[in-house]
């Protein structure tokens, strides 16, 4: 007889259902029998250029420490990114992606008998991260797919100890200005800690998105969480770090694995940090796929959501479910969204001009069959 | 005005001493302003071999696809590891380092009003994770510095839901044999898991330690976790991972974040795995340091614990600060564990024979000044 160590696990742990990734190639090559050579992935909103030459040869510099542990303070990172924006180094929280900061916030604060507001259509992680530790999660219905901030402001309650937001939203793609974050944060409780999400911060940075870190100094409440793998394209070594209070990154450095970034993702990330050619080729690439993608959605009368991030949530009018599979079936992987309240949308990454094109012939034979 | 964002954290959280990690030899040479390559480090178990070509050769092969995610279910290393070892790929959970294993033990299984019981001088990451959470640590006065399971059987009460030991110990490098294991494990509650940390079996192996993964079969409640930053010397790229039950492999995997192990581990580990002659030149390297700082401490007239691990701690019958201080002068870093309740200990890693031999000239300058 053995015991029921489901029953065992903790209540929040028992209900949880792991987030679901996209598919990897490799993995929809072994079910349809494909050649992964052939197969366009467009599912995981991955950079599309391929690995930064500065960030490799950052990787290979570093390879001869391999039996070394990272160093766990992250110090050259932390300094990089601290000079980078004119903040103390201290403030600096690293992740291991930045899902490992949205965790180490739900683990440091909160609990049962506490909640974490978020809205509809937000990222899977923050509803996971708040049931992992027992606590609430309420849900906000948003507004036009976007974030509705007075809705939001309205559902903190006495035991709500964090928000979560992001700018521009995944998997949504929409987002707000500097005007609506500044009324924001001027109004919810000093109490409680703001977690916004820039994930995708640097495909929309300009007059119509705010600069969260701007906002942290009069806001001690703000924590801004940002990641290595869109944009700065190092999605496979997994580092995101947070900027927010000296003293708010002192608790998550409390919770924080102490090798919790990897050697390789260190040397990595500070390399993509000073290729600013990189950056600015990815959003070209970004800008130019995002309009390819309009356009086809346009020609095959089909709507979307406007996105400012590095993907683009399309609009079938009816359950995409079947369309995905046949996706599928033409070696063309894309994101499902039902699981985020979307069953009529497919979420799409804008990939190189290559890729758009043969997801837009795809979709074309799809929707004609 | 600002909130205290150290007293709105878990309380848990708010008592967390962070784990000290041994120190790096950058952070030494600026302390210090001394030559990097002047220093010798035995400070953090590592496998002082350098990489494995096959590893090496791993990820090199793995660099194109570094704007990609990591395959999240991590679908190659399972299957590898569940081959090797005679299991199913469910029962495999892998980890961000063994550091994350026994995180997603305490997260899954732990909360305040529970407990984990443990051996005195046993793996720092042990109370840290089990604190984390809110659980209360049990800790049972070791037995010649090793762990005394009967002491640790009479420990567990109603409220016990984790027992950690590990096999060697590390910080002491004490073992027990395969009768003790049995035993222990025929007397622990079966709605107790057992978390038998194996990080350093590699270079035990033998009559006199047993195999953990040879009692999961009677042990539903049994996990047995292993590393690969030890023996297969990959201790940068943070990989390792725990085989049980696979409804314990399941719940562990529910609270596993999505993309914990990055790419450029899972090759590497792949690679690893198959790489024996690494594997052998690991063990000799380490049982030949380990006679020569034998041979050392008996010539300084030291004791020294007798160990199963690629480590050795030395008994200076003397606080051992000095001492430390002193040697890192001399540019050699060992592992002070004070913080292990044994002030009069240094625990040194076994290096390269060059390594072993700089680190005990050095030790008998310091003890003759």
């Amino acid at each position: 007889m053995s015991c029921d160590f489901l029953a065992l696990a903790q209540p929040g742990v028992q209900k949880l259902s792991p987030y679901v990734p996209g598919k990897p190639v490799d993995e929809l090559a072994r079910e349809l029998d494909l050649d992964p050579a052939t197969i366009v992935k467009l599912a995981s909103n991955e950079n599309p250029l391929g690995p930064s030459p500065k960030a490799l040869e950052a990787i290979r510099g570093e390879l001869a420490e391999l039996t070394r542990y990272p160093d766990g303070n992250g110090f050259t990172l932390k300094s990089r990114l601290a000079a980078r924006y004119g903040v103390q180094a201290q403030q600096v929280t690293l992740g291991n992606g930045s899902n490992d900061i949205l965790e180490l916030v739900a683990r440091a604060y909160l609990a049962p008998g506490l909640n974490a507001v978020f809205s509809e259509h937000a990222f899977a992680v923050y509803p996971i991260a708040t049931q992992a530790v027992g606590a609430q999660g309420k849900v906000v219905p948003a507004k036009d797919f976007g974030h509705d901030l007075d809705a939001m402001l309205a559902a903190i309650d006495a035991n709500t100890r964090v928000l979560f937001i992001a700018n521009p939203n995944n998997p949504t793609g929409t987002w707000f200005g500097p005007q609506a974050l500044g009324d924001f944060l001027a109004r919810v409780p000093e109490h409680v800690l703001v977690v916004l999400d820039e994930a995708y911060i640097e495909y929309a940075e300009g007059d119509e998105l705010p600069d969260g870190l701007d906002y942290l100094a009069e806001h001690p409440n703000l924590l801004v969480s940002r990641t290595f793998s869109k944009a700065y394209g190092l999605a496979a070594l997994r580092v995101g770090y947070a900027i927010s209070s000296a003293q708010i990154a002192d608790v998550l450095n409390r919770v924080r694995q102490p090798f919790n970034v990897n050697s390789l993702a260190l040397a990595a990330a500070c390399a993509a940090l000073d290729d600013s050619d990189y950056l600015a080729r990815s959003r070209q690439v970004n800008d130019a796929g995002m309009a390819q993608l309009e356009a086809g959605c346009r020609a095959l009368g089909l709507g979307w959501i406007p996105s400012k991030g590095n993907f683009i949530a399309i609009d079938f009018a009816r359950d995409t479910a079947a369309i995905n599979q046949a996706l599928l079936r033409e070696g063309v992987i894309v994101r499902p969204v039902a699981g985020y309240g979307m069953p009529n949308y497919l979420r799409v990454s804008i990939g190189l001009p290559e890729e758009n094109a043969r997801f837009l012939e795809a979709l074309a034979r799809v929707l004609g069959a």
